[in-house]
C-alpha cells in the first residue's frame, strides 16, 4: 500500500517518477486560460483565513457541500466562515474519490505545507495553521504566482473592459510575470439574452463607435481586438451551447440587428444566423491580429431557477449537455479554413463522449501555419479530473499527436490551484512512463524528456509565440 | 493465475479483500427495484427444475442463446425444459466475458453449491443436482429471499393494482422482509399507446372517479399513490424513452386529455404536452407523499416487430436509445425544484454516454433535503456488470460524492438474483480498495468500513427512511 | 521496462502470451474488408521505395504529418519521394501515442526485418535498406498478401465495376488467395449528390437495362448483386452518414426518381424515403442472394472544402460525426425483419459513443439463421487502435458474445496492412488472457484454444461461408 498522496502521488512505475522529477517538475508555467481578477493581482490581495481564499467564490466546493447535503447557509449563506469552513471539512470525508479531494490536499501540502488529511476532527488545527500562514507575504497574490513558477496567465475579458488593471500591473517593475487579457465576447454573442442592448451600448462609449448596424458592431469589436492586443492578449474564447450554422445567404444579418435595436424579437434561425455570422467575422478579425482562439463546448449552465434567482450565474448550478455538435463546428471552422482565415485554434467539450469527435475534427484543419494548429483542449472544467484527463490524453494520442498538445491550464478563480498544474503533470508522466514501462513506445530519453517539457510549458510558449 | 471465480473474485490486493470480507460481505441487502411478482412470493412458490428458476422469464439468457444461434423453439417455444437447459449451456461455451458467465456461475455456487463450469458435458450432472436441491424449502420464494439477507424489496406495480399479493405478504408473521410496492405509472404516460383508455377505464373503477378531466386523472392517481402509500411504498419509477418537455402555456391541457377521451388523434406536440404536465402534477404529488422518484432513461423497446408479435414485450428485444436528454431532462426537474416541490429523485441511463451528463445533473438540484437527495442511479440493465459497474461509480465519484450512492439493486425478475449485490460488492470494494492501494485515498479504516456499509445498505435505507 | 515492442509486444501476462503464440500467430487471415486495388494485384504491382508503398495513398499518415506542421508539398505536393519520407521520420518523432507508431514499426519489423525505431538520423539507412528489399519478388503485391497467410480478401467494389481484375485474377492459377469483390453502391445510395445522374447513365449500360423507373433501377441493381456474386462476393456495403428512415407510405418513389432523372431538386424528405426505400429493397435482393451486408455509420466527410478543391475525397479531412443513429437504425432493420428478409449484418460505428448502442442493437435481431448473424464490426477507422479495440471487444463481451465474433480486418489501401491483424490479435489475446489470469473465466485450455482461433479466422471463414 503507498502512503496517500506521497511524493510518487499518481506515479506508478520507475520510468514515470523519472520523468516526472527530471523532466515535469521545474518546468515553468504558462497559464493561458484563468478566471483569476486582474483587480485582485494589481491590489495584491490577501486573505484572512482558509475560507475567504478556499470557499469563497469555488463553486465546485459549493456543489460537494450541497451534495452532502450541507445547509446553503454554511456555504453561500451568512454562517461565519469558520462554521463554512467546518461544513466543508466534513465534507472531505465524503469525498474520497472525487477530484476536490486531491486538489484541496495538493494545495494543503504544496502552499501550507500541511500533510494531515482534512477533517472533522483537525479542522480547528489546520484553520489555524493555515490562517497563521495567510498572514504572510508569500500568501498575497503576487507571491503565490511567481512562487508557483507562472511566467505568464491569460485572464478573461469582456471585451468592453478597460483592462486598466492588466496596465497596472505591467507597471509593476518588481513583478515579472505577464498577466495577459483574453477577449471573451459572449455578451455580444448572446444576443438573445437581457442586457444585450445595455453590453451594446457599454462598447459604443468604449469603442466611441455609434453602432447602428452589424458593420459598425463589427468595427467596434475590432478596435477592442486591437486594444486587446495592445495590451499583450494572444487568445479569445467563445462558449458554444446550443451548436449553431446558419450562413447569412439572403444578407439578413443588417435587417436582423436593426430589429434587435429597435427592441423587436427575432426567431431562432435569426439569432443563429447572427452568432454563425459574428462568429465568421470575428474569426477574420483574429486571423488578421494573429490571435488563437478557444472554443468552449458542451456547458449546460444555470439549471436551477430557484437559485439562480437567490445566487445569480456561475455559482455550482451548470451541467454537461449532450447535443450533437460535430456537423455545425466542422462547417463554420470551415468557413473561415476556405478563406484561409482561420487562426489558431484550441477547442474544448464537456462531455467526454465528444472527445473523439474533437480529436478527429482538430486534424481536419491542421496545416503548416503551426505544428498542432487546432488543438484538442485539455479536460476541461468537470473533466479536469484524473479519469477525465486520462480520457482526454488517450484520445488525443490515439487520433493525434499528444506531444503537439499545448497542455494544460487551471480555469480557475483562485491562487493557489497552480497545483492543478502539477496534478495533470504527475498523470501526464505516468502515462506516457507507463507505455514505456510495457514496451509501447521507446525510451529514447532524449525525445521524452523533450516530449514532457514541450507538453507541461514549451508548446504553449511556443504556440502563443509569447516572449519569455 | 488466480483460479476461477474464488473467494476472492474480482479483489486484486489486500485492501480490496479486507473492505469486502470485513465490511460488505455480511451488509443486509434493500432491494429497492426489482420486477418480482409479489404473488409468487406471497403464494412462496418453487420450481421444479433448473430451466424454470433459471430460464423462464429471463430475457438476458434468452438474449444470449438467440445470439449463439440456439432455434426459437429452445428458448421460448415448445422445447422441453432440459432441451431448453442444454441449449443454455452450450452457449455458455460461447458466453466468456458476458455478465451472464458470471451471474449464473455465482448462483450456481451460491445456491446450490455447484463449483463446476456449467458445459454440455456436466450439464446433466449439474441438472439433476440442482433439480434435487429445488425441491427442498430453501428454494422457496420467501427462504431465498430470506436467505439472501434481503430486509426489505420494493416491487414495481401498476397504479390500477390492487396490491392484495403485498398485502397478503404483510400478514405473514413468519416472513420478516418487507415487500413494498412501487407506484410506475407507465400506462398513464404513454398516451399514444394502444389501450391507454382501457387502463383509464381501469383505474376509474380501482379509484371510483369518474375521469372526464385531465384534473379528474390526477385526483384519482393521487388516490392511488396514497393507497400505495398506505401499504409501504416509498418510491416511484418513471421511463422516459424519447425526451419531452413542452410547458402548457396555453392551458391546452384539458382540450387534449378530452380528444383523447373522444378518440381523437392527438399530435406530437400535444403528447408531449400531456406527458411534460403529467410528470409535473405526479411530481407535486409525489414530494407532498414523500416519495421518492425513479427515471429510466434510455431504453428503445420492441425493436423488432416479427417477434413482438409472437411474443409481446420484454422477451429480449429492446436496446439502447441514444437521445439528447440534458435539455429537456434538466428543465422538467427546474419546473419542480422552482416550486420547491422536487422530491429526492434517482435517475438512471441506459446509455453509458449518458454517465456524466448524469453526474453532472444531479448536482444541479442538490440540497439540504438530504444528503445525495439527487442520486445518479447503479448501472442499469445492459449497464449491470463489471465496466458498466466501473463506469458508472467512476463517473460518479470523480463528478459527485460516492460515498453518498445508494448502491446496487437487483431490478431483477429472478429469486436467485441477489448475489448480483455480491458482484456489485466486489467490484465496488476493488475499486475503492485499489485507490488505497495506490495511495489516491488515505486508509482511514473508519471512514472506509463507513463508506462500504453505507454504499451497501445504510445509505439506501435511510434514503427511503425504512423503519428496520 | 519492457523493450520496445519485443516478442511480447501488447501481451501483459503468460497466458496471454501463450493465447497468442499457440493459437493467434499462425492463423491464417480472411480480409473480408479492405480497399486495396485489384487491378494492383492483378498486374502483381511492385515499388520502388518506401514513400510509394507507405506514404502515396495512406491519408492516415498524411493527417499526422499534417498536425505536425509538414507542409503539404512534402505530403501529397510535389517533394521528392526521399523528402517526403524524411518528413514522416520526423513526425514519427513526435507520434509516441499514436497507432501509426505501432503499426509502421510493426511493419518494418515483419516486411522488412528493420528493427531500428525510425527517426531523422537514422532514416536515410533505412530508406536505402527498405528500397533494397522492395526490389525483390517478396514485395509484390501476391507475395506481400500470400506471405501474410491471406486465405481470402474482399475489395470495395462499385456496382458498375467491370470486375475484370478479379476475374483476372481468377485465372492465375499460382496465385491461390481468393480476391472477392465487395458491392458498394454508394454512388446509388447519394441521389443528392453532383453525379448521380452520371453513375445512373453507367449503371445502364453495364446492366443493359434502360432506367426510366425505380423500379427499373432495382431490376439493373440486382442483375449487378448477381453478377458480383458469380465472381465471388460474398458481402456488400454500406455507408450511413446522416441517418435516415423514412418509409414511403404513399408510394412516392417512381415520382421522386424521376424528378431527379429529369433534373430537378427533391426536397430532403424525398432524399430520405428514397434512401429509405433502395436500402430495404437492396436489402431483400441481399437477402435473395445470400449476401452479408455491411453497414459503416458515422463519418463525418470532407469537412475542408479549400483541401477538397485541390485533392478530392479521401485524402485526410475527415472525422467522426456525432448523429443519434439507433432509432432509425432499428427502424430500417426492423423493416426487413419483419418480412424475414434479413441478411447476415455487420455494423461498424465510427464513434466509439455508439460502442453500446450497437452492441445491444445487434441482438434485437438475431436468431437461428446463424451464430452471431448481426454482428457488431471491429473497431473502425479511428478506432483502429488500442483503446478503441480494446473499447469494442469489451463492449461487445459485455453486451454480446465475443466467442461468435467474425473479428478483424484491414480496411487498407496498403499491402503491407496485414500486420494489424497481429495487432488486433495481440490485443484480443491480452484482453482475454488477462480475464484468466484474474480469476474472472476459467482456464480451459480447449475452450480458450478455439475461442482465439474462431476470432482470429474461423468465425470470418464460416459466417461467409467460404470454401478455403
Amino acid at each position: 500500500m503507498k502512503p496517500f498522496m506521497d511524493k510518487n502521488f499518481l506515479l506508478k512505475n520507475d520510468i514515470s517518477k523519472k520523468l516526472y522529477f527530471d523532466f515535469a517538475k521545474e518546468s515553468p508555467i504558462f497559464d493561458y486560460h484563468c478566471h483569476l481578477n486582474p483587480k485582485d493581482i494589481a491590489e495584491n490581495v490577501g486573505y484572512d483565513n482558509l475560507t475567504q481564499i478556499w470557499l469563497y467564490g469555488d463553486h465546485y466546493k459549493w456543489r460537494a457541500m450541497r451534495s452532502n447535503g450541507v445547509d446553503e447557509k454554511y456555504i453561500t449563506g451568512d454562517g461565519t466562515d469558520y462554521e463554512k469552513f467546518l461544513a466543508f471539512a466534513e465534507t472531505m470525508e465524503y469525498a474520497y474519490g472525487n477530484p476536490i479531494f486531491h486538489w484541496s490536499h495538493l494545495e494543503l501540502k504544496r502552499f501550507f505545507g500541511i500533510e494531515e488529511v482534512l477533517n472533522r476532527k483537525n479542522a480547528k488545527i489546520i484553520w489555524d495553521k493555515a490562517n497563521e500562514l495567510l498572514k504572510t507575504e508569500a500568501f498575497r497574490a503576487k507571491k503565490l504566482i511567481e512562487n508557483s513558477r507562472v511566467k505568464a496567465l491569460c485572464t478573461t475579458d469582456d471585451p468592453v473592459d478597460s483592462l486598466e488593471y492588466h496596465l497596472e500591473i505591467l507597471k509593476d517593475g518588481d513583478f515579472h510575470v505577464k498577466v495577459l487579457p483574453t477577449f471573451r465576447p459572449d455578451k455580444a454573442v448572446f444576443i438573445e439574452k437581457d442586457g444585450y442592448l445595455d453590453w451594446i451600448f457599454k462598447l459604443e462609449k468604449v469603442s466611441e463607435i455609434k453602432i447602428d448596424s452589424f458593420s459598425k458592431l463589427m468595427k467596434a469589436l475590432e478596435y477592442r481586438v486591437e486594444f486587446f492586443k495592445s495590451v499583450g492578449c494572444v487568445v479569445t474564447d467563445h462558449s458554444i451551447e446550443e451548436p449553431f450554422f446558419i450562413l447569412d445567404r439572403e444578407n439578413q444579418i443588417e435587417t436582423i440587428f436593426k430589429k434587435v435595436l429597435c427592441g423587436e424579437k427575432i426567431s431562432k434561425i435569426e439569432i443563429d444566423i447572427y452568432k454563425t455570422k459574428l462568429f465568421i467575422e470575428l474569426g477574420k478579425i483574429y486571423h488578421k491580429n494573429e490571435l488563437a482562439i478557444q472554443i468552449h463546448m458542451g456547458a449546460l449552465r444555470n439549471n436551477n431557477d430557484r437559485m439562480f434567482d437567490k445566487l445569480g450565474a456561475d455559482v455550482g448550478f451548470d451541467s454537461i449537455a449532450d447535443y450533437n455538435y460535430a456537423a455545425s463546428l466542422s462547417k463554420i471552422l470551415n468557413e473561415l479554413e476556405r478563406e484561409n482565415k482561420l487562426s489558431k485554434a484550441i477547442i474544448y467539450c464537456l462531455n467526454p463522449k465528444d472527445n473523439e469527435v474533437l480529436g478527429t475534427m482538430i486534424g481536419n484543419f491542421q496545416n503548416s501555419d503551426a505544428p498542432g494548429k487546432i488543438q484538442f483542449g485539455s479536460g476541461w472544467w468537470f473533466n479536469d479530473q484524473k479519469d477525465g484527463m486520462i480520457r482526454q490524453m488517450t484520445a488525443l494520442s490515439q487520433l493525434g499527436l499528444l506531444r503537439r498538445f499545448v497542455g494544460m491550464l487551471t480555469d480557475s478563480r483562485s491562487f493557489l490551484s497552480y497545483t492543478r498544474h502539477e496534478y495533470f503533470r504527475r498523470i501526464l508522466c505516468n502515462l506516457i512512463g507507463t507505455w514505456v514501462e510495457e514496451g509501447e513506445i521507446p525510451y529514447d530519453e532524449e525525445i521524452l524528456g523533450d516530449m514532457i517539457k514541450e507538453i507541461c510549458y514549451e508548446n504553449a510558449k511556443n504556440y502563443f509565440k509569447l516572449d519569455i
